[in-house]
Parts: structure tokens; C-alpha cells; sequence
């Protein structure tokens, strides 16, 4: 086959993983939604949902506007730009959202659906929320690789450029726009669902659980629709328009590489380089769709049987994805294609090292959890210090394991040149390495995803059963399903987070190369290198822009940029994490004034005002999710027209360092106090309403935003922070101070 | 004057603030200790700091020899090292072991003075307790410049260069080796005295406060004498060695880079370049006698009166100091001596502005901790969202300030030569204007420290107070003096952060110095840059060398050098924090064992047994010290062993950029939950033994380790690791292996 025609994998992948999609969707509707009070439950959360998806989007779609006309006019009014920079932006935004909008249409849907199904037994309960889940899971997938191919068609179709590897080097960095514009719409999605989520869940479970100890998702709770409507809005849209993100953004800044790597030998290798990620990410695709169809289990199956059923699904996967990437790239004869292969592997074999780690950190089966849930006895402080001690801790093998990976990458895809490490030509292609290692994380993320996003889909079915009152079993095998899920989100997170901190830096080399054509846009031909040479802009290498912009360890500007980075990563959590304590104060009281003022609704003969909690979340999750976001678009503009090119590298690599590894503590955390709390409801310690069981609802709580508001942001943020500067790249060489 | 005989300045300077030192020092014994029951409280508290500082020196004493052997070794074995490393090496060590001791020795005499003169007014207990702090600010500073300077003298009597300038050079190289001895001996102190006392306080506060119900202090409380012992060895000793570690780090590094920064200028430019930084140090000094005895009120003066009060010491010293950098640099006759005292108002100035940052996040006068306050209506989990949420956000205002003082500074340094930013000798002499401002910043610290460590002998006063049964008056005019100091100590953690950080900076400048001192001293003549030009090592400048380790931010082992460092810094804290867990946690069960086991305890007719929470806090700190205080030194070693130069730089500016933000955040979190609880117990949100008293105390007591163990660490944790690398730049580029 000629590269032309395998292009045309990558469209039939994604048409693929949608027909799948559409298919899995139709069997779920197939399902039966129980009775009269569960279908009228399930559409209370699913209008609710959509009420405030509705609403996010007009706000969203008002920032966007602004945005894009902000990019018109530095395309079309100061020349700084690329022209098509505004479109591609606006799409990646719409898709992002669409990925979003499906999953959560899905997982409103299957929620009532699961918990009837879980009155069977817990395995056709599991069956429909994974493939529920595996709906989410597909639509993100090929939705990413359609409008990947789509853009390429278009753009290869209009573009013009002097030669032809120049042509193919502007439609992969205009791309990349598209990439903005995609991490834009989900860092809205994630910032303001898991504001959303948080406050009703904190606020839920503060008044609620602690102060009129009724349990979970009960009835009389007033906040408990609003509760699982964040479900919804949070956990479900919010994940998936961040990993629709993290799964286009990986392609694109690698085949943004790829065409600066390869671009000395020519168009044809160059566009094998160009299509080498799209093609590993098709078959990625095909393979997710087989290890959904392994996920299956007898009737009568426990849960470790359920929790292997998984992992058989998600392993083969991988197994056969290493195996399809060597064969890939054999068959499209690019240079150095085993050397690239071990790369591929190399991401992979790390994703599920840090899920392991992650598991370690956050699963009660093991030592950290159990001595989190221990400290319990002296009190909630204790469980606080313990949480954030063992988080922190945490941070160390991911960091290990990605640094690993980052130099074997690199190094696999220079052949292991190490006397030549940062020639001009080795440090596009160990970059290039790089980013191809993220594509292989993410390649599976068509199956993980699907073990993802299942976890809330039985959270909801949960709800569905507690407040329709069914038998407590239904109950107990949704928790079951619940649990298994909170296990398998761990895995999903670190994959996520990791493939965030490669990408990141592959996006590295993109944005010096964008500068090479912002200077070209100004119309700067040659470049006066400190030590007095001329350079032809057109030809210079990425050694000789970091020599001309001086982007050196010792650079003030690019220590400047570090600490802001550093700064960055913080003052966006601190943020949001403040976002949520207001609205979940906001909805605290609201709680205890019904409460007071409702007369019998702890009785249950009044019925409490649902309505007022969720107006509650939906207004604070929009007041509050614009400041936070707005920093990541706000800050590396700022720094650019301050400091310049060395500034905006110095704050990629403080805000990416940090924010990684803030993430991963933020997470891990979190995920860690959740389970304390579950070990003691499982009976030790005490067990329920214990003094122990107090002091680990606090530690979960605070956990809550931790996991799931500001710590699964951190990783849009760094690569938003990236594509911002590479989009504003003209911007800056046009207008920088200093 | 010729410049060495202004140079006899500085050891003059040191002589007259160790005589003050002794002056107060006798003062204060002058005063009555009070009754008998008094006194043998504070024998008893006495000598259990005594007893845990001897066991800390012991343990520390042994790390100490394994490494000078280890430095020995390097040596005299590899010749990869200079030979008066080990020596100078273990004086440091020495001097800031001595200066904490000399501290604590002073607090544990004043406490019961100064709770006896609060007897007769809250005037005369704060200048009993001002003097006393005096003590330990002047004894810091004038130790730090006698040793500063006895070292310049031996090693300028016995190294020999080739040159005059290169002798310099190698001077004030091997004297960073002193501040890495102290920066060593500081982070144990801090580490341990941190583990201490906060094990000691949130144990006695867990079951004491919250359980018990009995108030901070009681004598009933079996773990109050380790309590206050604690604070001892904790905030008085700890913080002496840290700061005087931060006094001598930057007036070390400073000199190390005028060394380098004048190299061409002459021996004598060169000299006026390397005492510049120790003139401004005496300077200080001088001028912070005098600003302590602007400290004093009328005899019946209020608090606002005192604050006024201490405000007039710092800012009149402060002003001073400023007009006095101009005098000396014109004197002394230094090339752009306008730029260089401009370089050293920056850094005064970002010192005050960061100060006043940390009180407006962290006094209840405004409205941060107000809002924490607040949201404890909703309980302690909503305590700790927003106080870390706070913490957080506060990080903006101080990086930013530190920005703008490096650019300024380097600017300033430069003569504001933008064109020329980068030139081998701008970045010199861009670099030495950053460490002056280092310097400027710490230069009243002989003023700021005395009202920074009155505040631990004002809560033992208190402590003393209480279990004396004195009149009640009393505790309440030592709980005055110690908010009092708790802005102050707000104020002067401020100080050591951003002192830190600048120093952090400018001592990577003399990484790379020592890296060509390496590189000849394992016989390499000529380095082969990636142009292919061929310059001499002995020649080479900061860009050269940086061009051959190709230290720029697109290197991977750079990159993977800023992760482990964001890392370093997470995993440090990380471990500190759960040492401090576990420690209380077994403080905790020891105090209920005792009020469960000795009867009458609780009516007062039996004695607590003290020495066994004092033995668990000492046994506790010695062993969870080690882990976190090795890691700062094992880290940079063998990431220069993997990863050579570039690994190095990349991760002493990732530790420097994330350590610096972390810092503050753990800070300022931990000091505005502190105060939060204070706003209540003040009387407004329902006042003490309310519930939302309860909420801020799981706030205060998961601040606790925030700002008293982990948080004030990290500043010398990012010396500690720029000093190693430092030192063992010569074994780096000898055997590192990528």
C-alpha cells in the first residue's frame, strides 16, 4: 500500500469505533428501565444534566467567540497568524464538547438501566454499565481520529506552501490549533463539572451523612439529585471531553514533530512520520473494540472474576497494540522504525506501570490506605496529615517511571546516539520519540476508557436504587460495581496524567518550530546568533533558535518563567479548590434551611425541593469555573509579551514539572482518603458511624476536589498552557518586550 | 581605606554584635526567674531541650563524619576535590549547630523571666522576652560573619593559585563548602526540631484540647513539658541553625560569584567584589543593634503601641541599610556601584512587600482567614479546602515579587544592557546583582530574627504561666505577646523564602564555576564544543560551559532533571508530614494511656508522667529525620551520576522553582489556619469550645507540620541540594555516566 492509501485507515478506524459506539448505545436502550419511580428519577437527573450541559455551553460558547475573534484578528488584522487558526480552533472546541455531550446523553440513559439490570444479578449489571461505559470510550475515540482526518483532508487540500514538506509542516502545526481549541472546551468541562460535582457531593454529604446521618443518595436528602446529575456532568462530560483532549493532542503534537523531524528527508517520509501516530492510534482503535467484546464474565461470576474480566480486556489490548505498533511501522518503512517501535513500548509498559503504582497508592488492599484509615483513630487532622503525607509520597514512582520513559524514548528514536544526543537532527527525532511514546499510552484508550467511565455510570444506578427504594441488594452489587470501577478510574487517571507530562514536552519542540514560522509571518529573514553568525530563518534548526533566544538554564527570563509556572499550577488549584468550598458552603446551607424549613422531610411525607440544590451547583459552577480556566489562556500570553521565548519555555517547563507532579498528588490523595472511608464501611475500625468512619468522611471530602476537580484539571492545563503559546507563538516574536 | 583594610570591618562588625549578644544575654539573667515552682519548670523544660539537642548533635555528629570521610575520600583518594572541603565542610556544620544551641540556651533561661515580668506589665515581659530574642538574632549574624571571615583568612593564608584571581576563586569556592556543613546541620535541626515539637503539640492538642477539654498548657496534660520543650528545640534551635545557614548561603554564594563575575578585572576588582556582600552583612549589623534599641514603649504602651514599636526597629533598620549599600559600594569603589545598590534595594524592597503578603493571608485582621474562619460553619473538611485553597492562591503575590527582584536586580547588575543580556560577563555580573539583592534582603536580619524568636520564649512564658497557676492576667499578656510574634514570624519566614530562592539562583552560577574547577582538576585542558571549536577549560566561560553540556531546556536529561526535582520537593514534605503523623499519633495514644492508667491525673492529685511523651517526641524525630534530610543530599548525587551536568541544572531548578512555590503555600496555609482558630478563640463565631472552634482546631493542628516542619525545610532543602551538586561537581563530571 502506498502511505496515501493507509491514510485512509485512519478514517475507516474512526468510523468503525463510531459504528461500534452507535451500536453498543442501541443495545443499552434495548435494556428495560424498571419502573414508574426509577424512569422518573433517571429523567430528573438526565433533564438536570442536560439543563446544565445546556448552560455551560452557552458561557463556554460565548469565551470562544470572543477567543476566535481575538485570532482573527492577529491572523487577519496584524498578519502574526495563520488563517485558518480561528476555524480549527472553534471545531476542537465543538468536538470536545460533542465527545462530552454523547457520553453523558449515554450515562443518563444507562443508569436506571444498570440498576434494574443489578436486580438480575451483578453481572448483567456490570454488562450494561461497561458497555455503556464502552459507548463513551468509542465516541471519544473516533470522533478524535475523524476530526483529525477530516482537518488533514481540508487542510491538505487548501494549504499551500513553497515546497511540499513545507506544506505538510503548516497543516500539522495549524492542527495543532484545533488542539486548543479541543483543551480549551474540556478544561471548561472539567473545572466547571468538577466544581458542579463537588459542591452538591460535599455539600450532600456534609449535611446529609455527618449531621442527620442518613445515608447515601437518600431520598430525603435534598441535594441528592444535584449529587448525581454532578455524577453526570463531572465525572461523565467532563472526562470525556478531557481525555477526547489528552487522545487528540497526543497525535497532534506528534505528528507536529513528525514533520519537523523528518522534514530533511523528504515529503514522503515526512508524511509516513505524519500518519505513524494517527495510524498506531487507528489500531489502537480496532483493538479497543476486540478487548470490549473479551469484557464478558459467566452468569454467576464474583467480583474478582469481574475485576479480571477487565483486566483481560484492557491487557490483551495492550499486548496486541505493542505487537501492531512494530508491525505498523515495518509496513510503513519509516526510518529507524523498530528503534520508534521500542519508543511505542516504552509509553505503554509506563502507563501501566504508574496505573500499578497508582493502584499501590490508592487501593484499600494495600499498606498506605490501611495506615490512612489507622490514623483515623486519633482524628480527622490525622487523617488529613496522612492523606497529604501519602500523597505527596506518592509522586515518586510516576515521576521515575515518566522520566524513564522520557529517556528511553528518546533514546530508542536516536538509535542510542548518546554522543550526539542534541544535534540539530537527533533532538527532533528523540522528541519525536517522545511524543510517539504518549500516543502508545493513550493508544488503548478506546477499552480503558470505557473501565473508566462505567465507574460513574454504576455510581448513578446506585443512586437510582437507593432513592427508588429497591432491595438493598440491588444497592450492595452497584456499590460492588462502584468499587470496581474506583480501581480501574485510578488506572485511567495515571494513564491521563502521564501521557499529559509527554505530550507536553513533545509540544515543546512544536512551539519552537512555530516560532521559526512567526518569525517568517513578521517577516524576518535572518538571525543574528550571539556568537555573530548568520542564519537563513527558513533553515535554522532547533539549536540555533534556542541559541538565538538564549533559552538557557541560565536565562533570567527563563527562570522567571519556571517559578511562574510553578506559580501557575498552584494558584489554579488553590482556585478552583476555593471554588468548590464556596458552593459547596452555598449548598450546605441550603441543606440545613430545608431541613428547618420544610416540615417532614426527614419523615419523608414532604418531599424536599430538589430543583433549588441543583440551580445551587449549576450557578456556582459557572460563576466560578471562568477565573481558573482563564489563567491558563491569560498567563502564557502575559509571559510571552513580557519576557519573550525563553520566558514562555522556562514557564511550559515549571508549569508542566509542577503541575505533573501536583496532579498525581492531587489525585492520589484523594483517591486514597475515598478509600480509607470505604475499608471502615466495610466493617474494620468500627465500621459505619464510628468515630473512625467520621474522621475518614473528612478526609474523603476534602479528597473530593482534590481527585476530581482541581487535580484531573492540572492536566489540561499544562497542555493548554502549551498550545496557547504555540498558537500565540507570532504574537510573541511580533510583540515582546524584553 | 584600601580594601583589605576594610575588610577588618567584617570580623570587627561580628566581635560587636556577639558583645551585644552577651550584653542582653547578661541582662536578661539579671532578671528574676520567679517563684520556685516557676523555676523548676523551667529546669524541667530546660533540660529536656537540653537532653533532646545532645542526642540530635550525637546522631547528627555521626552523618557528619560519615561524610567528611566520604568528602575525604573524594579528595585525597580521586583528587576529584579540593582538600579543605571536608574541614570546611564540618566547621559549618559546627558554627550553625552552635548558633541554635546558643539560642535555645537563651530561651529556656528567658521564659520564666519573661512570665515573671509579665507579672508586673506586658511591657516589661516583651523587653524581657525582645532581649532575649536579640540574643539569638545577634548571635546568628555575628557567629555567620566571624566564620565567614576566620575562613577567608586560613585559606587565604594557605591556598595557592596560579594567579592572584584564580586563588580568589578557589577561596570562595571551598567556602560554599562551610555553608553546605551548615545548610546540612540547618535542615537536620529543622527537620527534627520540626518532627519534635509538632508530634509534641498536635498530641497534647488531640487529646488534651478536643478529647479532655482542658485548655493548652495544662499541667494535667501529660505531654505539655514536651510540648514546650518542643518549642524549644523546634522554633528556637531549628530556626538558628536555618537562618543562620540562609545568612551565610548568601553571603557565600554572593562573594563565589563576584569572584567569578570580576575574574577579569583584576585581582583587586575581584576582592572589592568578594567582600562587597560581607561590608553590607556588617553594615547590617550594625545597624540591627541599633534598630533593637529603638524597640521600647512607654511603660503602660498597648499593643498596637508594642507592634509600632517593632515596626520602628525594622523599618529605621531597614532604611538604614539602603542609604548605607550606597555609602559602602561608592567607598568601596566597585565597578557600577549605583547598579549594584540598586540591586540590593530590590531585594530589601520584594523582602518587605512578600512580608506584608504573608500577613494579609495570614493575620485575621483581613479577610483570607476570615473566609477560613468562616467556613467552619460547615465543618472541618470545609476548614481544610480553604485553607488550602488559600495557601495556595497566596503563592501568587510573593513569586511574582521574587520575579520581578531577579529581572530587576540582573538588570540593574547590567546597567541595563538588554541587548547584551546573555554575554559571559553580563550573565556574571546579572547573576552576583541577584545574589547582593540575597544578601540585601537578609541583611537586617540580626533585627528582623530577634522579633521573629521572642515569639516561641513569649508561648513558653505562656506555657509557664499556666502551670504555675499565676494570675491569670498573665497567660493573657503572654498570649498577647505571642500573636504579637506570630505576624512577625509570619513576616520573617517571608524573608527566608524569598532569600532562599534568590540564593538558589545565584548558586547555580557557581555549580557551573565548579564544574570547570572539576573539569581541571581531573586534567581535562580543552573542551570540544558542538560547533567544533575547540576552547581551553581554564578560559571557559558560563555560556561555554553551558554550550557543551548543552544545558538548555530541549535536553531530556535537563527535563527529566526539572521532574525529579518537582518531585524531590513533594516527596521531602511527603515523608516530613507523615513523620510527624506517626510521631503524634503515638504521642496521642501514650497521653490517653496515662489519663486512662494514672488515676487522678485529671483532679490534680496525680503527677502526668512527663519524661515518657518527651522520651516518644525525641525517640520519634531522631529516627523519621534521616530519611527525608538524606534525600537532599543523595538525590543530586545520583542524578549527576545518571544524568551529568544537564540533569543536574535541570533539577536544581526544578527543586528551586517548585520547592520555593511549596513553601510558601505550606506556610502560609498552616500560619492562616492558625489564626483562623485564634479569630474564633477571640470570641467571634461562637468563641472557644464551640463547634466551629473544633472545625479551625483540625485546621490549626494539619497546619501545624504545614508551616513548622515541612514548609520552613523546603528553603533549605534547595540550598542543601545546589551546595551538594556544588561540591561534588568535581565526582559529577569525573564519573557520571550519560
Amino acid at each position: 500500500m502506498t502511505t496515501q492509501q493507509l491514510f485512509w485507515c485512519i478514517p475507516a478506524a474512526s468510523l468503525l469505533a463510531l459504528g461500534f459506539a452507535c451500536y453498543f448505545f442501541r443495545m443499552m436502550l434495548k435494556e428495560k428501565e424498571g419502573n414508574d419511580l426509577m424512569q422518573s428519577i433517571a429523567r430528573y437527573v438526565r433533564e438536570g444534566a442536560m439543563a446544565y450541559l445546556k448552560q455551560q455551553y452557552r458561557v463556554v460558547t460565548v469565551v470562544f467567540i470572543i477567543l476566535a475573534a481575538f485570532f482573527a484578528l492577529l491572523a487577519y488584522g496584524f498578519g502574526v497568524q495563520n488563517p485558518w487558526v480561528p476555524f480549527a480552533f472553534l471545531t476542537g472546541g465543538f468536538f470536545s464538547g460533542l465527545a462530552g455531550f454523547i457520553g453523558m446523553k449515554t450515562a443518563t440513559y444507562a443508569s436506571a438501566r444498570t440498576a434494574n439490570a443489578a436486580q438480575h444479578s451483578l453481572n448483567r449489571g456490570l454488562r450494561v454499565a461497561f458497555r455503556s461505559g464502552a459507548v463513551m470510550g468509542l465516541t471519544v475515540v473516533g470522533l478524535g481520529l475523524l476530526d483529525v482526518s477530516l482537518w488533514y483532508i481540508i487542510l491538505d487540500y487548501f494549504v499551500e506552501g513553497a515546497t511540499e514538506t513545507q506544506k505538510i509542516v503548516i497543516i500539522t502545526t495549524t492542527m495543532l490549533t484545533f488542539g486548543m481549541g479541543a483543551s480549551t472546551q474540556a478544561l471548561f468541562a472539567r473545572v466547571g463539572g468538577g466544581i458542579y460535582t463537588k459542591a452538591a457531593d460535599v455539600g450532600a454529604d456534609l449535611v446529609g451523612k455527618i449531621e442527620a446521618g442518613i445515608p447515601e443518595d437518600d431520598p430525603r436528602n435534598p441535594a441528592t439529585i444535584a449529587d448525581n446529575v454532578g455524577d453526570n456532568v463531572g465525572d461523565v462530560a467532563g472526562m470525556g471531553a478531557d481525555l477526547y483532549e489528552s487522545y487528540c493532542g497526543s497525535i497532534l503534537a506528534t505528528a507536529a514533530l513528525g514533520a519537523s523531524a523528518f522534514y530533511i528527508s523528504g515529503s514522503e517520509m515526512q508524511l509516513k512520520a505524519v500518519f505513524a501516530p494517527m495510524l498506531i492510534a487507528a489500531a489502537g482503535v480496532i483493538l479497543s473494540v476486540l478487548g470490549i467484546f473479551l469484557v464478558r464474565t459467566k452468569e454467576n461470576a464474583g467480583m474478582k472474576q469481574l475485576l479480571r474480566a477487565l483486566g483481560r480486556g484492557i491487557n490483551t489490548s495492550s499486548a496486541l497494540i505493542a505487537a501492531a505498533t512494530f508491525g505498523i511501522l515495518y509496513i510503513l518503512d519509516i526510518q529507524n522504525w523498530a528503534g520508534l517501535s521500542f519508543a511505542v513500548v516504552s509509553g505503554l509498559a509506563a502507563g501501566i506501570i504508574i496505573g500499578q503504582a497508582t493502584e499501590y497508592y490508592t487501593s484499600h488492599s494495600y499498606k498506605p490506605v490501611q495506615r490512612i484509615a489507622g490514623s483515623a483513630a486519633t482524628g480527622p487532622a490525622t487523617v488529613i496529615i496522612s492523606g497529604i503525607g501519602t500523597g505527596m509520597i506518592s509522586t515518586a514512582i510516576p515521576v521515575l517511571t515518566i522520566s524513564a520513559a522520557i529517556i528511553m524514548a528518546y533514546l530508542c528514536a536516536i538509535r542510542f546516539d548518546v554522543a550526539h544526543m542534541m544535534t540539530a537532527s537527533n533532538i527532533s527525532m528523540g522528541l519525536y520519540g517522545i511524543g510517539i511514546a504518549a500516543v502508545g499510552m493513550l493508544s488503548t484508550l478506546g477499552v480503558t476508557l470505557a473501565t473508566d467511565a462505567y465507574g460513574p455510570i454504576a455510581d448513578n444506578a446506585g443512586g437510582n436504587a437507593e432513592m427508588s427504594k429497591l432491595h438493598p441488594d440491588v444497592r450492595r452489587r452497584t456499590d460492588a460495581l462502584d468499587a470496581l470501577g474506583n480501581t480501574t478510574a485510578a488506572t485511567g487517571k495515571g494513564f491521563a496524567i502521564g501521557s499529559a507530562a509527554l505530550t507536553a514536552l513533545a509540544l515543546l519542540a512544536s512551539y519552537i518550530e512555530e516560532i521559526k514560522i512567526g518569525l517568517q509571518h513578521i517577516g524576518q529573514q535572518i538571525l543574528i546568533l550571539p556568537s555573530g553568525k548568520e542564519i537563513d530563518v527558513a533553515g535554522a534548526t532547533i539549536p540555533d533558535l534556542m541559541n538565538y533566544f538564549q533559552v538557557n538554564l541560565m536565562n533570567p527570563k527563563a527562570l522567571i518563567g519556571a517559578f511562574t509556572g510553578a506559580m501557575t499550577a498552584f494558584l489554579f488549584c488553590g482556585l478552583s479548590m476555593n471554588a468548590v468550598g464556596r458552593a459547596a458552603q452555598n449548598m450546605v446551607a441550603e441543606v440545613r434551611r430545608q431541613f428547618r424549613d420544610i416540615k417532614g422531610i426527614m419523615t419523608g411525607d414532604a418531599t424536599p425541593d430538589y430543583a433549588r440544590c441543583v440551580a445551587i451547583s449549576t450557578k456556582g459552577a459557572q460563576r466560578e469555573m471562568l477565573l481558573p480556566s482563564l489563567l491558563a489562556i491569560v498567563i502564557p500570553i502575559a509571559t510571552g509579551l513580557l519576557f519573550g521565548v525563553a520566558g514562555v519555555m522556562g514557564l511550559l517547563i515549571g508549569g508542566c514539572s509542577t503541575g505533573f507532579v501536583l496532579a498525581i498528588f492531587m489525585a492520589n490523595a484523594g483517591g486514597a482518603w475515598d478509600n480509607a472511608k470505604k475499608f471502615i464501611e466495610e466493617g474494620r475500625l468500627g465500621g459505619k458511624g464510628s468515630d473512625n468512619h467520621k474522621a475518614t468522611i473528612v478526609g474523603d471530602t476534602v479528597g473530593d476536589p482534590f481527585k476530581d476537580t482541581s487535580g484531573p484539571s492540572l492536566n489540561i492545563l499544562i497542555k493548554l498552557m502549551s498550545m496557547v503559546s504555540i498558537v500565540m507563538a507570532g504574537f510573541t516574536v511580533a510583540f515582546s518586550i524584553l
